[in-house]
């Protein structure tokens, strides 16, 4: 079984700090909800966003729907060979029935995950597909997934060929991804990693690394 | 070198006969922009398309979307070793540069493309990243995309593990892909590949054979 969990991801809902931001509220008006319950938006809410800390990598949910596109829609999860969490930068765990088909449309997916915020799990009605659930620090999203094995990967790590890499290892292993596009982990990661693992010389987007490693894996269990 | 061709891709502008249809209008109007300046959207203009021809799959500029962010992102494009190609349902051709770096919001995206529909290229000043050329019928297409060996991707074709088709056919292949969810090719596609290929027993979606293909290609040049 392969894990990947994103680590310190870049979604969550507009901070109070700035819900009464102009931009915000324009933007809370034109959707006819209140500014606290929408997601943060660097492409909405940029001006608004200046304030905060780390404001140049925060509001990226676009950045977490092509990460779980991917994954849920990929050969390995098909096979049920895939189990796909979300740890975010406030600490919630998001887990994700390999079972879910995520909205495509972008609109949709952000109104789906401003419901989980609030409601802490998606449908309401009957077993959930997406659970959140609060006070989940990095160290302990590690004791929640079980795993033999944790590679994180980052472009500061060791260069190694993920099909020789995955040969072997196959059992049971916890990747590793940064959910932000810019910066480094916030979380502590390199201290609870068996292997810091780069694919590539150059910046690659997060879900380019999920399919390296989806791919790759499914490879390596294949024979 | 490994060339991408998205066939059949359900991305258009509004058609005439639908411009006028109150859902058509009303969206029109609170993006104000014209409704025949707008790209066809299944999400937002659904009632209209009822009496379109293939309604059911039309106006998919979503997948384009996912399907180019994971082309373009992915190493082997970072490597120089990828062309990236659509071919749309009324017969367009749209070239993209290697080093074209999209939008990941999908509205920005969408009025990206909208440009490109109207003005035939993107940006309008300097070297275009983007081009869209009319009158690319599949096979005119094929005559414009260099290539040694065509393979096309269906759930009908043979069962075969990319990792070795791609060993020993590195040169040149030209893989294509449905642009569609739902349905089979419009264009003649099966008389004009070398093989076609099925990954997987059931439906998988554009972006994940993309990268399918993409990061197996990228493994067997690397030998």
């Amino acid at each position: 079984m392969l894990s990947l969990l994103l680590v310190d991801s870049e979604i969550e809902l507009v901070p109070q700090k700035i819900a009464s931001h102009t931009a915000v509220r324009l933007n809370a008006r034109r959707r006819k909800k209140e500014a606290s319950r929408m997601l943060l938006d660097a492409t909405l809410h940029h001006t608004a966003m200046r304030n905060l800390p780390q404001a140049k990598r925060r509001g990226r949910p676009d950045i977490i729907h092509f990460f779980l596109i991917t994954a849920l829609e990929s050969v390995l999860n098909h096979k049920g060979m895939l189990r796909t969490y979300i740890h975010t930068r406030n600490d919630e765990l998001i887990t994700v029935d390999p079972s879910t088909r995520l909205p495509k449309n972008y609109p949709r997916f952000v109104g789906l995950m401003e419901s989980l915020f609030i409601d802490e799990a998606v449908p309401l009605k009957g077993q959930p597909l997406l659970r959140l659930s609060k006070g989940y620090s990095f160290e302990r999203c590690l004791e929640e997934i079980p795993h033999r094995r944790v590679a994180a990967f980052s472009q500061e790590g060791k260069k190694v060929g993920l099909r020789g890499y995955f040969r072997g290892s196959e059992e049971d292993i916890l990747c590793l991804i940064g959910g932000f596009s810019k910066g480094d982990f916030n979380s502590d990661v390199r201290s609870r990693s068996d292997d810091i693992i780069s694919i590539y010389d150059e910046p690659l987007t997060v879900w380019t690394v999920a399919s390296e490693i989806i791919v790759n894996y499914e490879n390596a269990i294949d024979g």
